[in-house]
């Protein structure tokens, strides 16, 4: 969706490191499981962690969704014409998948 | 948001009898849960109810949200001024405490 | 699942008079929402009493299932036999619905 | 938990190869993540995508948690004692965890 010479205007490029720094922890934490599984860690304590992963990976959807609507939502409507129902629809779709995973 | 001589115009207003009839039924639900506990049914069967009554409310965010972003947030992102950023912010907000429910 | 002389021996019981309270609460944040909707109060403020009802409701099945586990799991796996593992697996289905819901 | 020459006997462990392997396999869906954000994809299929690693994040909790029923909160009922009633609040403690994350 991208030119050759624009560079992305998606809401998320300008935190594009702050957003690849968090999956990162993410990453390390699901590494974390895996290890505290091999180690045969108490079940209770996996679950904890997994906990924290889940929600670590749900602030990161919430972060985007926000960025997505202040951005790509917001300027579909200052554009007018169709495509404002469109992005509200797809949001509203990709909302529901959050809240219902 | 209401003009002194027309009815509000909220997104769900349009629906208004559909989200009544919809909040009755999830009425009847709870009161079918206390019939329930007080009737001393199996645990296992109130807890399906109990998880039928919350997916509607959910379902019933869901739509009111939907709603919400295709007036208020489309409304505000097109008059423009700062007013889209603090709808999208209150949206994104709502968003969150749905998830986290 | 009680006999005609005795009282039932569900784990929640005991509680029942609290959970009907309770459940009695969450019927009256349910008719405060349509009072919200017959209002026309605005969107954002619903959606925060929905999830506040929705709040609730898992709270229920919390304190639901936890007495579930305590008395009748419990007893099932006391008695021995297959009826623990049937047990388990009951409130596991019931905890997938919850955790989905 | 584990007696000095024996293997540990959590639930979990006679899957702990099938556990490790989703892990790796959720793993892989966080790296897919970054390469996503780092190609700037568009913000919805991103979302679809974390919403599909949250899912198996919570099949995979919900796993471990039937396996902990099953084995450590049953093992402690039949041995009597206090133990059960606190495996059993430390069970509910991790659904709660679980519902709300």
């Amino acid at each position: 969706m991208t030119s050759s010479t624009d560079a992305p205007t998606y809401g998320y490029s300008a935190r594009k490191e702050s957003h690849l720094k968090r999956l990162r922890r993410i990453e390390g934490q699901v590494r974390g499981l895996q290890r505290m599984v091999d180690e045969d860690k108490y079940c209770i304590d996996i679950l904890t962690q997994v906990a924290a992963a889940t929600k670590a990976l749900q602030s990161f959807s919430l972060e985007l969704l926000d960025e997505h609507l202040g951005h790509c939502v917001v300027d579909a409507a200052q554009k007018g014409g169709d495509e404002a129902q469109e992005k509200v629809r797809e949001a509203s779709e990709a909302i529901a998948r959050l809240v219902r995973s």
